[in-house]
């Protein structure tokens, strides 16, 4: 199944909007062309339904959000609802402001998201509308270790029961789950914390591989997960630094294969 | 000529005024200063104009397009006509919205330009006023071969005429044309098409080359092409994914020299 | 000094607010990660007041100044103030437009800065209300040389005690003063100027040392130039053109030591 939803991502090269943060922007365009997808970005309200028309999937991220493409990103979000086009939602920072935290709600009602990518402190803060966030990392007290993983998972089921969408928490150890059955993916480097832009790559990955899935989304936002994971792993074990890394990042991402993704996925259904 | 434009731009240090999307501003940053120009980026109608006298040359690219900057561009496109400043065009993703079909047409209305840089989904969108675009790349069914090169190069020139401005299509096969005198190019590499920013470099680099050589502005824009083109032949064969591709391909652009592009230019008067 | 410098930024982690231009905003992030730092980048004025209340220091760089970001930088500034967090005034491009000068002359009338990070062409355009800025590097005619050294260091001080903050000037020979202490510093390479971003990670580095060590801004400030220039000279010695160089840079913000800081270090009290 992961060799599926890989190959069917190069073969079918899915066209991905994107309404993200200028922070890490060009990371996300760059991993999309690596993973054989093509990227579009826009974010003004006068076009963004017909470049979501235009695409296979949607990306929402709210990394550096401002009332302009808040709209935006609604225009944009019912679009793709309304064309049953994969929507992805990565809520950086939630929690850090009111701001994000109440633009997160509004989005979460007004759109139908297909899966939330983030780390456990933004899912929390998404779902208990409290937690705190650390710039964009998840809080040391608030990681999934082995300890607590059947907690988490319980967590993580409960609010995709409630919000409808698959829920995709990185960290150290990852947890990929709708309300029913989870995936738990051990691939992942620490340098991938070293650099911006790893999860907001990986939502962009995310959108890639549910438009070019659309039969088995869950174990699509899992392979997503387990390709950005071992590339990471790939890229730390020939990096000098932080700024080597992030090139050998995208290259493993561009040339990581079928094979390779099964060969070293560290993954389990739990 | 060649020689001579390349030697122009690092003797010069033309600096160069760019609006330009948010995805690749750091990569045409970084291409200017590779190529021996220097980069301004500014976007407030309450600035651009001065920022535009500074300079030697302007680029408009509308790949994240909205409604503050539209004016901007205005601004910043007449300013330069009134102190007779190259003014390159790049028509990102024109025929993928209203909104960009409109705004091109809006700004070949009000500035007269120099160059309009795009692949020849861009240009037929602008010249027909229809045109599908998938995302940044062109449609495979409007790429220009050797067998339909004569029709390209005829239907180019005749919106060169009616526009006043170099055409400049970039491509598997390029096509730099004025109304008269086309360079069809054939340096380059797929590669440049797997990194995003390789259309947006150019238009900054050809804004560059015609600053540095006014009296020249075919063969300016022809040399550009040559330029990236030989620096995507170059970073091709030395790099080991996408992402050492694209830091190749700055490496290549900063140590090409005049003697390099002379012998590596793949370019004939058509 | 230097080695505990760095050796409390490593440890401290702190959080750094940048309200930026998006030109360079991914290489500030990843600079900050690659020494220890930790960035958010956020302009919206709903937020920004809440975002630098939970950072230890505060950037302003006005590099794509725009009418909607000035207020959030008010409001970011007279935030950190009021807790007495560290707030850097990066005035990109000061003097190249009324718009960028009367900008930096209302931040520096509604904000205490700790430190104001330019070259010495937009240093004394804030100094002087007048001033020619090519791009964002410093005119010939205003770099520091040994012989002008101590004009200049008299004239940085004068500043320095006219705005209260500490005045950081880059170039070939660097100052650090506050009104009566003055470090200059020797490190760095000209490979700096032929990417985009040195400057503006510089102050993103100079906002993460003050924020770690706020006993001893001068010294912070100065131990920030200093691995800022020893990184260039690291990187330059192992580049093959600008985009390795990069990269390089980043590689080596990452893992220079508090004992490669002290070694390597060209600094002296004046």
């Amino acid at each position: 199944m992961l060799k599926t939803c890989l190959e069917n991502v190069r073969a079918g090269c899915p066209l991905v909007h994107s309404i993200t943060n200028y922070v890490t922007v060009n990371d996300c365009a760059n991993v999309l062309l690596a993973a054989g997808a093509s990227p579009i970005m826009s974010d003004d309200a006068g076009e963004v339904e017909e470049i979501t028309a235009l695409c296979r999937a949607t990306v929402l991220n709210i990394g550096t959000l401002n009332e302009r493409t808040i709209q935006s990103m609604l225009l944009a979000g019912q679009k793709a609802n309304a064309l049953a086009h994969p929507v992805v939602l990565d809520p950086v920072g939630a929690g850090a402001s009111a701001l994000r935290t109440s633009t997160c709600r509004l989005l979460l009602r007004e759109i139908k998201f297909n899966v939330i990518r983030g780390n456990i402190s933004e899912i929390k803060a998404l779902a208990l509308g409290s937690g705190s966030t650390q710039g964009v990392d998840a809080a040391l007290a608030d990681q999934i270790t082995d300890a607590n993983l059947a907690e988490a998972v319980a967590y993580i089921r409960a609010f995709s029961r409630q919000t409808g969408a698959i829920i995709a928490v990185s960290g150290a150890i990852d947890v990929v789950s709708d309300a029913d059955r989870s995936y738990i993916i051990k691939n992942g480097h620490p340098a991938m914390s070293k650099i911006t832009g790893s999860g907001c790559m990986l939502s962009a990955l995310v959108a890639a591989y549910l438009a070019a899935n659309p039969a088995n989304p869950l174990e699509a936002a899992a392979a997503a997960f387990v390709l950005m994971g071992l590339a990471g792993e790939k890229a730390a074990a020939v990096s000098a630094g932080t700024g080597s890394f992030r090139t050998n990042l995208l290259d493993a991402v561009s040339t990581i294969t079928a094979e390779d993704l099964k060969a070293g996925a560290k993954i389990v259904e739990f």
